[in-house]
């Protein structure tokens, strides 16, 4: 399915006379000229991930932030964009699916929330997701690589 | 004042033993050791940028999409980081003022909506900043450098 994709994107961008950048092509000859649109002939994938102190995302305290480009390739300042991308793309982009506490996993109950939060875009569709943790332990057993920043 | 920061933060590194990333040091001597927390001196800036087809964000479509960060300096796939950061810095992070349409442009008043978006976090506040255009004349009129992708 990706290599298809790629075929078809190989195949437009050389109809389309190299105008498009085309991932994977050593013939991306200059920068992009200045004032020029990058159109991208993949469905944009940008994020910005957040770790913060509360149980709100308006009002938490940001503690980081990354951002994460999964396409065409993985890149932003997420330490581990490669690992992460690769996360997404299996669970399909379910955020909710990464961040599950794993079982078997014993953390004590107090109170001190720990937010995380993903805000952007996945594979063209708008994503708004947060999620609180009673405690960092908590999180630390359900973050993954996604949010190991 | 950008000198006071930047002298604080070299001190507090030196202090800390060098554990911290220290921008403008030579010394960062090698990339963050894996699972390692990237913890900045900074208050984090990092966005998402989107230009989409419609009037409202939460069902537009995405046209594009692209990641900027401004601190420690500007990086990301916007294909102008580094002017449309100057530009933020100057607007004081008021998005607003930056896509406001400039007096003297003449746009026909069709409704053909196009919507700009700003989501993540600017100098550790959370921004959620969405914008309608009657028309894409009106947003070319407004979107200064910093929608310009």
């Amino acid at each position: 399915m990706r290599y298809i994709t790629r075929g078809i994107a190989l195949g437009a961008a050389l109809a389309l006379g190299g105008g498009l950048a085309a991932a994977g092509t050593t013939a991306a000859s200059a920068a992009p000229a200045t004032g020029a649109h990058t159109q991208s002939l993949y469905a944009p994938s940008a994020l910005v991930l957040t770790v913060g102190q509360g149980d709100d995302a308006a009002s938490a305290g940001i503690q980081r932030a990354v951002t994460l480009n999964c396409t065409p390739g993985p890149s932003g300042t997420h330490p581990a964009a490669k690992a992460a991308c690769a996360d997404l793309r299996s669970a399909g982009g379910d955020f909710e699916k990464l961040t599950t506490v794993k079982t078997g996993v014993l953390c004590t109950k107090e109170w001190n929330p720990v937010i995380v939060t993903a805000q952007g875009v996945w594979e063209g569709q708008r994503v708004n997701f947060d999620k609180v943790f009673g405690n960092p332990c908590e999180m630390k057993a359900a973050k993954g690589t996604l949010f190991e920043f």
